[in-house]
């Protein structure tokens, strides 16, 4: 973890990046339903899970958001906060002893309609199985400073 | 945590729910960061936090969002599954001691263009502090069975 | 989780409530043993198991009465308080992956000997594996608060 | 952790022996939360226990019962089996950062009415707080081998 | 945990204990990933370590080691601290599911070059895996009050 | 987290990297006492500390060493694999909520006597406290593949 700048006027629209890899497991499952409190039998009831269409346990939503989130936390930049999501998608279930893994690519830049000193990076996350296929999609937002501020926002 | 089988035009507009409140600790954060490998400074290292303007150690916005829909995971309708988010927003930072609490209304009825047997649930996530400020917003996309399949979509 | 008041003249003998189910997990009995220091072989040593009679991991007793408790966590009385257990049996083991739920059953109603503007309400705990076969039996005891205080207590 | 053999006969009453000393956490609590699933707000909402009699956030029963069971889990013996507890009573509340011991005494031992092969071994445990009032008591109930069988039970 | 009062000169070389065995379970990498913010995929991705030589995910090497220090802590010996340690090495991997247990042996005692007061102690801990392979050495490093101080420490 | 290459001719000796810093809190302390098993009361009773030399609750040395490993845990290099530690030293206590950093330097490369087609690098780990004083040393070995085999070793 190091200390990178980037200004908004810095970031390329398209630069990808790529994690390695996490296996999902029962303890990320069951650490989850703790620190949440979602203990659904979706998660939780092995026994009713084998009655359903999926067959068995899956991971919430929130826990593969979230550690997407983390496995893109890179290198820091003074200048970006985090300042939410967008789109997220939960597309396909993700199971007990997936292996997940991240690609993260700037999508897009956009003025802040509020702030002329700031502008939105829409960074895409794209998590994909073992399989290559994809369980999870969101934009996240940066709000990133400007080098020079805009001369005016409408 | 009961099961309560609510369809698509069950849902009623407007319809609000409040949580009881929850204290984020310095355990919750450190179990996050754990749990996702985000140990950002902002989070973690509380000598740096002091020297910063927020001048504290602030929850992560993936901690904040998870609790939430944890909080706000009630009975259980097999007619709905989680979709995803919409418009998740970290308004303003949660430090270690905050106290949340959550409003949940359902904001909107969508069709599903997609798919003429079920609807889209909007339900609109509001994290408060114990100041009664807004932390986090977001919205919860539910898609439900509907009892009757619309004729086509669009 | 709502708020319901409740009198001790208001709770009805023989009521009975049943929870969802839950897998008991390797990740349970490790979190267990790192709360209590309780890392006793029959917990903790597979190895070791397999030359015992019962052949497996057990969980620890503590921690399948501390889920069947908060497995019934329900609704908030603000008129009862959590007073103590009787009679508490490990009946069967539980292994590792087997599936819990709960039967609590309004079981009896006491007077409180100490105290006229209290009764003791005792709710039996009935913990079920997969199998339908009792785990563990425990009686639950509330200290609720009458809406009349008796007029004397022996 | 060693393993010491004892029987049934051979366990002396008033025998007693004490635990060192453990703080209770709020990392304690908030871990018990996630592995119950009880997040009542009597241990996890700090604004609003400051509203209540008690002033602020308590363990659960079960934490401390299940501390108190790990902390005089000590030798193993491989003639006895923990078979349940009766009396159990949440006598005064455990606040974040008390500090609690307990004492374990043989109370007492009994005929097994089922079984010729075994004893009942009662072990009373009390668990005090830095002021040595008493928090919890319990009896913990232990199942174990005789040398000898006795000649019939009733 | 007892206490036992132990000095550097009462400490017998050679002698000898062993601990009862431990089960190196996929939450107890899971929780020492989120401890140390080590997620290597050699840890955490059984995808990517099902393409290399040693074909399954392997225990970190800080967690067999602080678990065999833990396994250890017997009794408190108020005489001495824990130093440090010379010579750790990771022998031979530790897989999921593989059960440990620790050979602790007093293999030295050394002055302390700079304390007259205190001596060394050297306890070699040896942890064999269920087939009584060697995975990981280390020496352990007591420093111990002397009951009677040296003349001088050259 | 990326992949990085390098050979064992391509380390450079006095290399030196930093690491943000990591404020070591309450639950690291139970977190790691539960996954090691190491409850003592130095660790785990506030109430004692505060009659003991050091006024306060410390931190395991394992939990300092694995979180010093961890934080400089950087980018993958698939020539190299962790080998053991020598010269561990707790050289002053860490309290609870004390911040710490590391600096990790090249201090030493050396020839593996058994290995050709190897060399040791030594990477010395210095974890320094917010008062920048040194709290622990530690000589991380890697095991690191040549490019080039010896043409014997002695």
């Amino acid at each position: 973890m190091n200390i990178q700048e980037i200004y908004f006027e810095e970031y390329g629209e398209g630069l990808q990046r790529s994690t390695m890899g996490r296996t999902i497991t029962e303890a990320d499952i069951v650490i989850h339903a703790g620190q949440t409190g979602d203990f659904y039998p979706h998660h939780m009831d092995e026994a009713w899970c084998r009655t359903q269409p999926f067959g068995r346990r899956i991971a919430h939503g929130t826990l593969i958001l979230s550690i997407a989130a983390g496995m893109t936390a890179g290198d820091i930049n003074p200048r970006a906060i985090s300042y939410g999501y967008d789109r997220v998608r939960f597309i396909r279930p993700v199971f007990l002893g997936d292996t997940i893994r991240v690609t993260a690519t700037i999508r897009e830049k956009r003025e802040d309609k509020k702030r002329p000193t700031h502008g939105i990076v829409v960074e895409m996350l794209e998590v994909l199985n073992q399989e290559q296929k994809l369980v999870l999609a969101a934009e996240h937002l940066y709000l990133v400073d400007r080098k020079t501020p805009v001369a005016s926002v409408i």
